[in-house]
């Protein structure tokens, strides 16, 4: 099996599951010579973690990262370094009325056939706890990419959709509310909207919209790995994500090519961005910006028909502290999974000129 | 750099540029003793080719694939099949007009920053005449997972939207048609709008379609190989295209969870199909479908203003004979990613269970 | 960087310095529902560890690995496993006379230039240390590799050759004995000159001879990663090692192709071996074994004059605990690199037929 | 199947069967902007062809290179390069009767079990003649190199010995006989020695030197993908190869560690050089020498038996013009493969520093 690594230079690789002894991977290509801001990865992690207001998932999970490798003195030594979060609060007895049957919507029948058998503990491997091990990696890529500004932000709840354009909103407003729509009067609408939600054990999906500025020009490598298309794998790999789209999109396809090119500007700047930052594959200099859809949470806690694992049918009802919806806790999953799209092409690039 | 191969084990590795002596790649890992239909790869070529219609660009390119290696007797050896499409056409000349000077839109500015320079004739590596590489080799991956169906097709031109689901629609009427929509009436308006935009000489966006049948269950990497993660990633590094959604897509955001779980069949499947076919990023055994928009072509034959390589302004026209609307054309391609995608996780499946 | 993983699909990625706070890896592509053994990989461990004998390092180290993932009621689950062992013993303050100077013959002045500075502490992620993550794999590897017997021993000291072909060996013995040479005869003089060489604070290099059997004909993948090259690699990639050979080695140079060419028996089998279980890269069934040549232990417990980072002559002397010679415990380090290149190849392998 | 590339940034993938329509390969990540002379790379081939000499095989191949892309105005362009050499001269009827027996030490038997059948013809893909496309891009590869210098030559012919140490040959004497051995004398005797072992319809093995001059300290990616580990599998992936050392190598083993540490000047390089230019995986900027052992050719030109595919003794007898010696023709395929190790691990250290 493949598939637990991201990146070619700039490379993670994570392991764990949600309810095993511990969580972690092991982060390569980090430049040497970087001192480390832990507060910093911390904010990262905190922004992640269950808990953290009264719309996402109640759980208590402290997620302490352990660093074991790859950091001397506080600076990066350009070995890999490798890292642990511990699972402290297992409580494993929430999850025995999912050992023989197969929610819906979630991964449990796809592992069993797939494996033959698995962790049922709370989603074990396919759980979104994995995401952990990104923000880490992401909080270190952030720090290597310093001069690059990445943001991300929750632009819809179910119907309620924020209609500015990003660069009219105040990105610094994101972490002032629970929900991280950095517009208040829209967040305050998609908060009472999570509220009403959750109060009839159901769960919503939503939209976040990530914004990369001050992106040197040159970065990606075409023709399969153009930035867009490993930028668009890094978010359809995170959990309940069904959909990506930079620069004008699908709403792009309406347009007619007058409309749509992005005309010159004598520094090589564009006047428009229909392009969303990238021509060919390659950057161009101008923001990076796009959209990914987050379908509603499987996990609600009402009353449903399933079926075992001899396929008879069962009744059963969800259990446990679930969020009611995703997009608030994703969107620092978000910003890392850029982080290390950007991270890798900017070691990448490096090495193209004789 | 990196950036010219695609998949692990069923791996396809591209060269070549528009206006060179040939394009080609070379495909490894395709499994030894399948007797390779080649009228089904000419076919496959003859669907993307240039000059195929009225609605297409008219330059003629034959597109004849030559192969080098790794098919004995007819059949596939198991070693790397090396293959060649000589440009034929090269008609350099067309192109002079563009070498000092940056189209907007194209990856004319962006390849000159990051390689120094730039092979200008028609677009160089960045020309959507790669795809033809992919064409062969998705041709022959379809041979190789003949159980699994995959099809693509026109659902979108501008704002004409085919509005039918796919289980609806007879998909062997798509090349009933130049547009590639297999609803006819639908085809028709689509039809006319291309010719009347390229009139104008201009250009127009569209989104395709695609469909995967017969899937077993058990295909996909996680966590980050997810098989909608790598599919999304095959189409976004498809030339133009700016955004993918698989099952509810863009449009599950609105849903609740309550109503996009996707209820158990008693044999494993689902009643219903908001998952697109993928749980966790596993193939369940439902259909996969999927959209794709492209953006309207940027070559656009009306006068614009531009930079040259100093920075100073220019005035120029596109010439050449270009694709109005990309999409008919891009829907062999897309099934050829498809089917790269779908070969290689049948080769990475195989190597788990012990 | 890369360099940190080993294999494509049976994949070992390792991360941790000699005295960070652990060293540890993830192990990928470990196929599901293998019941591990718990106490097959602490023996392995132990025939790695400090102070199992007299004749090595005097250092006490545990070596106690701690498995984070992957591992469900005692099987595998096909996910990632990820592991730890913690630097117990870590004795900083023994390795301070090191921060400023470059020891001979080690890679302190390496990986300073290389990466700008260095974790001085024993070596940091250039230490041996760093093997007791591959013992943990390989001894894993083993597991799911039964069939296949893999052993290494000691096969030379200094001067002290074994001159018996392993066929005539009982490989049994190769654990009777502090050196791991399985003559008890020819031990005991390598074990002697061994005792001698330390009294002298000196040290002395080796030979490590490795034997692969009951190996299914078909592995390796040409015509790069032949299944010798790769085994080079691997063993090459070990601390102190100088030289590989397979089958007739260096000294089928001086041989004549009439002699050389292995005859084939009517089952498939061969007469001779002096392909040593390997034609064009790819296994064919009978045993593959090969040597490794190891130089003496750069580590003396003698005054030398040395530089340090300013370039400056400084006068000084080795401390601590150090093999006098390193063949005896890395016999494990050959047999688990073995395993890991085995089950990749085995993996790789079951991908090919149609 | 994985197997038909090597290197992870400066990529060589190679696809062909000595007796198909071509071979050749792609060749990506070649920096941008390097003027490629042509008869350099045109030399190269000339060292490695057929019918150069009168000890080599006397059949005439032109192994005339077409280059496909990645090339404009004279310059590498950054994309891939592709190329391909035609199989002018098959004469496919000379291999008719090896088309249902296995010929003794060659990959004939192997092949068919793993592929299930075979391009009997000449070998297939595991003939040397793959090599070629190997020598094409070490050529390229040397010239991107520039400042280092990478000389091979022949230092051994059965059991003729050159002992003189490389520090003291003319290397520049290597082309000046057929035999590329430096030294004059040797040289003779060495020709005098494959002329009678040819008479008699035999072969006889040999060893290959190579030396590494002016590298930069900094190369090499531990923990796996160590300098010398990495030019150690891409010798032994070379046809032929048994068994590869450098430095001290096996006679290291018999030295202590206060002979055979290398002391350091003030300067940062060392007084003697035991290591062979590599501490911990990485080049310390002294020469990397080594040597390669080479087996005699399996094909000879005397009757022998054998079995056919069914298992029965067959009499059978070599045909076909073969080299009686594979070392000469060999020493240009060293170099490539030195320059292909060289050339990735300059741009992967360029990626270090942050």
């Amino acid at each position: 099996m493949a598939g637990n690594s991201f990146g070619t230079l700039f490379k993670l690789t994570t392991f764990g599951e949600s309810h095993g002894v511990a969580i972690g991977g092991i982060l390569e290509g980090c430049p040497s010579g970087i001192a480390l801001n832990m507060d910093a990865i911390k904010a990262e992690m905190d922004r992640r973690k269950p808990g953290q207001s009264a719309i996402v998932t109640q759980r208590k999970e402290e997620d302490k990262v352990e660093f074991f490798s790859g950091i001397f003195e506080g600076k990066t030594t350009g070995t890999p370094i490798g890292f642990a979060i511990y699972n402290s609060n297992q409580k494993s007895a929430d999850y025995s009325h999912i050992k023989d049957s197969y929610r819906p919507s979630h991964a449990d029948y796809v592992y069993d056939q797939k494996y033959g058998f698995r962790d049922y503990r709370g989603g074990g491997r396919s759980s979104a706890r994995e995401t952990a091990s990104r923000v880490v990696a992401g909080a270190i890529a952030k720090q290597f990419l310093k001069e690059i500004k990445i943001n991300a932000f929750v632009s819809q709840v179910g119907s309620i959709s924020l209609n500015i354009p990003y660069q009219e909103l105040d990105l610094s407003q994101t972490e002032a509310n629970p929900v991280r729509c950095p517009d208040k009067t829209t967040a305050a609408a998609m908060e009472a909207h999570i509220r009403e939600v959750r109060k009839e054990g159901d769960t919503i999906g939503g939209i976040i919209t990530g914004v990369i500025q001050n992106v040197p020009v040159g970065l990606g490598e075409p023709v399969f790995d153009k930035l867009h298309a490993q930028l668009g794998k890094a978010m359809l790999s995170i959990n309940a994500v069904k959909g990506f789209e930079y620069g004008s999109g699908f709403e792009g396809v309406k347009m007619k090519g007058s409309e749509h090119n992005d005309a010159f500007n004598t520094d090589g700047t564009t006047k428009t961005n229909n392009s969303g930052g990238v021509q060919g594959g390659i950057s161009n200099g101008m923001d990076i910006f796009f959209n990914i859809a987050f379908k509603p949470v499987a996990t609600i806690i009402q009353p449903y028909e399933t079926i075992d694992k001899k396929g008879d049918i069962v009744q059963t009802k969800g259990k446990g502290r679930h969020d009611p919806c995703v997009v608030p806790r994703a969107v620092p999953i978000v910003e890392a999974m850029a982080a290390l799209v950007l991270a890798d092409f900017m070691l990448l690039n490096r090495v193209i000129k004789s």
